[in-house]
């Protein structure tokens, strides 16, 4: 039986543990009152801001700021950098968790997200790359963002949705649970096709999309439309219109004491 | 560069380790044969029985009770007490993990939540506060529920299922994959609209609910009844009786030779 | 209070641990150049290949072969061996994770499984029990995958799908999101009714399968077909063809130059 292990690697990682515990890298400006659990690590290159709370086996990779009174929870990653296509942008801009923002445990934020102030993300979703968020949202449980997508303000996106790549979601969005969205007319995983631009759909302000909705790529949702639960969405709705069915269609319009 | 630490936080901490290797507050009562391993930590006010078992990085948080022989695998949490909305009532109420139930891996099990004997949580779950979960039930993986949700005994909810709050699931109950249940008619997010009290669907005795299938608010599955897959169901839906399509309608009878 | 901890129990993991910081069973042998996180935990009969990296409170189980340059990521468990249905199979073989594999964080592989070369497994995903993926294929996250299922080479199925068991999926097929599969024609689950042996869908070479779609049991989706988003799929899809709707219907056939 063999048993080599690497020693060089494990005697790293014990040299840079903390009087407090936890492991931390280069180039680490701490603030007050933050409160940095001992089984946390911390990359290269990261400002963690005044009042910050860390919880157990908080991972924060390299070029990270969190802002003041974020608090991380349990097994949360921020800023994770194993990405399926390397691309120089990711060496250049650093993830940034808002002020006051709220990241539940088991989840994992990518590098170069943004999460604006007093957002939250809920328990064990995934947001890849290049998602930005903006504030006072909240993103739900068991979420899926596949990146390049940018969410507005005071958006809610419930449990459980799965947001393909490449899209816009505008400010005061309502996302309710299990909703999809495509971003290719057709799978083109390993074929001989010409290649698309990928491109989600356009969520325009205000828009309300029911549960277990399927939106098609590159339709736009108008404002403040209303899609009932379960529809296919295979084509543009116009702002203020109510759509339902499979294909949907429109059935009526948002009336004005329901419009913001 | 500063690199201020909050060195009263993380000293506390450390003087609540025990021999053993573990943190735990106060009040903890540990039962016989119980197995804890050395990196989960134990809040205050709780009740460990015989022969539990705590996995890896378990936290248990204040106020909960775990009964003998039940078992809390690796990443889970019991008791989840960072909730939306405060309420005097989970000041009072204790957490409470049923005689020889399981929890799996990466688990959140909120404040107040109720789980019975023998019952099964699997991985990556979130049962939010105030879920009351009988006796030899079966939650799936990747289920989320929102809450204030009361499930019967010898009920199966299968994995990524998403349950929005204030249901009620009777006893032997079935709940296929991917099934997904709405608690408000129309979203009031951020809105200027009457405030409406959310209400699940209910789900009577020995139901059977079909996979990806789509229940709406207020709406009754009788007893007994059978929705088939991928059905959207608007109204309520009589006992015995089989429905199917978008949306759904009765088109049979559960025959006498397949009821309970 | 009462404060008995099981003494033994907590010495005799004290005890395993190595020099490195990680814990380790018997007849475990570790490759040239692996990285093991000093809280990582390794059971018994394993064998670690060369350049493998194990991260951050990641658990290998008893009887898992990890070949070289595998990379495991931070709170994954391979092996995880605590099955609803032991059988003695489960003793006997291993559970194997291939040359150059990928299984990203939180992730649960079962006994038995086998993850072929260059494959990766995302976040947050489970397979169980007697799960066999080729190689270069991919797993989303959030993925449910319930196992006695093989998985060919090239294949891509995205995140929150959910795999009911007893499937075959081809090589180089594509699965959307959220596609869910059913392999039961009607729930059994503690009722009197002859016991029938579950059989999900079987997708045949290079099929694809549109976001959200639903696939009953026991229909096969012939070679290269594709189902559009949504779909509810009821019975047997010709090769090449390309259905869509409620229930699913052919509406015309693959091009010759989309074909592989």
């Amino acid at each position: 039986m063999r048993t080599t292990r690497a020693h060089g690697e494990v005697e790293r990682m014990v040299k840079s543990e903390r009087a407090g515990g936890y492991k931390a890298g280069k180039d680490v400006e701490i603030g007050k009152r933050a409160f940095i659990d001992s089984t946390a690590s911390i990359g290269n290159n990261v400002v963690i801001g005044d009042g910050v709370q860390l919880g157990r086996n908080v991972v924060i990779k390299d070029n990270v700021v969190i802002k003041k009174n974020a608090m991380i929870e349990d097994n949360a990653t921020i800023g994770y950098d194993h990405l399926t296509k390397k691309k120089k942008i990711y060496e250049e801009y650093p993830t940034i968790i808002g002020e006051n923002a709220l990241i539940r445990t088991n989840t994992v934020i990518y590098k170069t997200c943004k999460i604006g102030k007093n957002t939250w993300v809920n328990h064990n979703t995934i947001l890849r790359e290049n998602t930005e968020v903006g504030h006072d949202s909240t993103i739900g449980n068991l979420v899926m963002c596949e990146g390049y997508t940018k969410i507005g303000n005071q958006v809610a996106i419930h449990s459980q949705s799965g947001l393909g790549g490449n899209m816009i979601i505008e400010d005061k969005v309502f996302i309710a649970t299990n909703v999809v969205t495509a971003n290719g007319r057709r799978p083109t995983y390993l074929r001989n096709m010409p290649a698309i631009k990928d491109k989600g759909p356009i969520i325009r302000y205000g828009a309300r999309i029911g549960i277990s909705v399927i939106l098609l790529p590159e339709i736009e949702i108008g404002r403040e439309a209303l899609v009932a639960s379960g529809a296919l969405v295979t084509r543009d709705v116009p702002p203020f219109s109510i759509v339902m069915g499979f294909p949907a269609k429109v059935v009526g319009t948002v009336p004005e004491e329901e419009r913001l």
